[in-house]
């Protein structure tokens, strides 16, 4: 089982680091600007830094849904490919966000559009596992009809 | 493996496609309201509408969770089904939400009692896995106690 | 399957389980502070359970993803006994915060050490596995060269 999760596995570590190094990004904006526990509002500057915190802890779990359904049921490699591609765009949407709300848009856009091609791939991977199975019983029906000396 | 765990993919699959039109939601209410990020306040309906996507997402990790617990340990197609009940569940608290904060409590409801089914199917899946490796060591020793002769 | 992750499903649960209780203590203070949904704003007391409890929903896709690479790449008891700690100690700081901020900090510090050392076994589990195959790649390469006649 490992053989086949392993790089997804990393992806999904590399994802959590990125979380993490958010997470510390916020703490620091919190001492820098003086905005302390449980407040989430303050100078515009805090509040993108924490806004781009929370949309990335949002999606995080999406991602890893949809990274995991490509990655087993399309092809591990181009999966964990994408994640990678996804969690860059992810870096550069949360430094745009921290100098302005406008500089979040390109690699917001991009994490998007790699978002929907792992779910794309997620749903081609599931089709390819049910359909045979479908067409299978489809045809398994049609032969019985066909074939009556096989009727039981 | 990947026969196992088909329809659980399945139903995360959708969860994310559902998480995925509620946030599309938010970033229409968003331009309806006229609520640029970073803010996330406004006019009731825009809060409403923001609030209901902050829960789902909340919940989701929740879900996936007790979902592929309770489909491995207890039953694929139990778990499979309650997952798509909870899902609609969410998606009519989203929309009822939108309209008042009255309407979502229904199927808010709705959606915890799943949840809870699911999680009770987790807990007797994993005591299922569980109990008979106990059991089974106790047994082992009780007989081990009866039986003189088998001591080593 | 199921034998090798069945500590850490256990653990995915009570954190569910975990999560479930801090949303019904916030559900349980919006109704001792009368601060209806959609507000998340009210008097300290109120907000310091609300954070308390998104803080923990934030960390826990973190949580139980590096929970999992640990617990299969690394070692299964390991990263589940790993795992109760964190937990215990999200417990803490849930209480913590309820009381004051400064009490949130301590168990706070446990949480993240924890959650650090689940990060090193994955990352040291993810190494055992990637590092004997390419460290067989590489000497499969250097016998090749260092015997011609194995070359084809």
């Amino acid at each position: 089982m490992k053989d086949e999760v392993a790089l997804l596995a990393t992806v999904t570590l590399l994802g959590v680091l990125l979380q993490a190094y958010f997470s510390l990004q916020v703490i620091s904006a919190r001492r820098t600007f003086r905005v302390s526990p449980p407040l989430t509002t303050g100078p515009p500057e805090f509040e993108r830094i924490y806004r781009a915190q929370v949309n990335c802890s949002e999606y995080f779990p999406l991602f890893l849904a949809t990274l995991w359904v490509a990655g087993v049921f399309f092809h591990e490699g181009t999966a964990a490919l994408c994640g990678l591609i996804y969690l860059f765009a992810r870096l550069r949407y949360f430094q745009g966000y921290a100098r302005s709300a406008q500089f979040r848009l390109a690699p917001l856009y991009a994490s998007a559009r790699v978002l929907w091609l792992l779910v794309a791939l997620a749903v081609l991977g599931l089709l390819g596992h049910f359909l045979p199975i479908s067409l299978g019983v489809a045809l398994h029906g049609r032969l019985r009809m066909l074939l009556p000396g096989t009727r039981d």
